[in-house]
């Protein structure tokens, strides 16, 4: 079993207009919603490809409640810890020309229900070959949270895809796999260039490193070799959500015990599959399909400049 | 009792941003959340002045629960409605220059729904000296829905602070007062002057019309006679919310047969007790005091041109 991590789980509304004019009241007439959290859509993604996952998380009030019910709605497992504030919601105002967001801060997490969850997740983390710690941490939680998550969980491997301070503290706790983006790279390491970035990471700590730098494919520093792969010819389509794609295929990849070069060809394909569908958390089985084919796997040097 | 009805009630959503920029994300940093919609801001003011009130209305979902919990908290009696659908949210992005709002539609309600709604109001409305039908219609309901409730309320006196469609259709149910603002009468009546607007509200069937005229205060147009009614210096603040604590007065008054003349002073006085406080639905009791005294109510020439 994978078992997916969401510390600030949300309730994401997407609102529908024609045009966002700041001063103007717009009424709306497209509203959707759908849980979120980026653990969620890993779970989403690992559920669609029919691996067997369990999402965990901390959900409170009525934004939490409406969470588990979109959770159940999916057919997806959840043993998500309840608190006393409310969980967040993030609106995006999509217009023809660009989606504008509005991200919540998320409720303030107490020491005893820290506690709590630690308590719980150590039990369910028994039962997972891989858990994926992704996303933010809400507001009451020390950066080191999820070190101190994947110490809580020696039998799993572990993925964390996180940036800044709670990804530098998590290092410490040697996670199997950090995903990170271009600009979560430069963020957390202070280097411009993607392989010093990745380079760096391992260094202080993480086993392997997938960077996803969008059309230029993934960059994957690992204890058994550098790759980088992609495609060929770009995507067109929406780069929401192919992040927690890549995170859901290199969680099924590290289940199985996959071999590198291969769980690269996957990550692409399942990225790729997100990319093409509108929806975040969404993938496109049959775009998959096609793509594993397409993929291009290249080593590389180690002699290359970092 | 005062019964003030809300059928397409909110959670009014406030996010607090350094500056709007459309196609960008804005982690917001302070938000607000009250239960909404017009009644239930009457109501708010109504309590804030010890008046005796009840609020009712349609609510459902995990929204509908939060409006429930917020009116608990405030200490307002509810009866609300259960329906299938999740009762609406509005967001209003707030920066310095400008308030942003997205207004969601609010779910259909089906014909089942409103017949238990027209049921338990009829026996909450015997209990009511005055009824308050305050807003917009959620979808499914038909435009003369006010004109129904004003019916089903026989011993109740009736105000219907509404726009376009609905007002249109309560009109020949007889409200005692139809209070508009002056984009609603010109929408309404398709007249672009007040007098004349607020004229043709009377002659289609409202017993008193209200105009609020923001800065040039009120105009009345009652069975007793025809006033304007203001203050000389025009209050700095915060407008939102002014309508609805005009609304609220007007209930009060009525309950008590106040005279117009009277009751103007008392209209003008509580709006601007609602436009000197930041938060909608809330009233400055001093401020209230203070503009009592600074009221000028004029009776208008009957034979002004129209």
């Amino acid at each position: 079993m994978i078992l997916t991590v969401t510390l600030n789980a949300a309730m994401d509304v997407t609102y529908g207009v024609d045009l966002l004019e700041p001063g103007e009241t717009h009424r709306i007439k497209d509203v959707h919603t759908q849980a979120g959290g980026k653990g969620l859509n890993v779970a989403r993604v690992l559920h669609a490809f029919g691996h067997e996952v369990m999402v965990t998380g901390l959900a409170g009030g009525p934004t939490g409640e409406a969470v588990r019910a979109d959770l159940a709605a999916a057919g997806l497992l959840e043993h998500l810890v309840s608190i006393a504030g409310t969980s967040r919601r993030t609106v995006t105002i999509v217009d023809p020309s660009a989606a504008t967001g509005l991200h919540e801060p998320g409720p303030r997490i107490s020491a005893a229900e820290w506690g709590g969850f630690c308590a719980a997740y150590e039990k369910l983390a028994v039962r997972a070959s891989v858990v994926v710690l992704s996303g933010s941490l809400p507001p009451g939680l020390r950066t080191d949270a999820y070190a101190e998550l994947i110490r809580l969980a020696p039998g799993a491997r572990s993925i964390v895809d996180a940036e800044g301070s709670p990804l530098q503290a998590a290092l410490a706790a040697h996670p199997d796999v950090v995903k990170a983006n271009r600009m979560e790279l430069i963020v957390t390491t202070g280097k411009y260039r993607p392989l010093a970035a990745a380079a760096s990471l391992r260094e202080q700590g993480a086993r392997a490193v997938i960077g996803t730098l969008g059309d230029q494919g993934l960059l994957a520093l690992t204890p058994d070799g550098d790759w980088q792969a992609g495609l060929e010819i770009p995507l067109d389509g929406n780069p929401t959500g192919a992040g927690d794609a890549c995170v859901a295929a290199l969680a099924a990849g590290l289940a199985h015990r996959t071999p590198w070069p291969t769980l690269l060809v996957e990550a692409v394909a399942v990225a790729g599959a997100a990319v093409v569908c509108p929806v975040a958390g969404a993938v496109d089985l049959e775009a998959y399909r096609r793509l594993r084919a397409e993929v291009v796997v290249k080593e590389l040097d180690a002699h290359a400049d970092r």
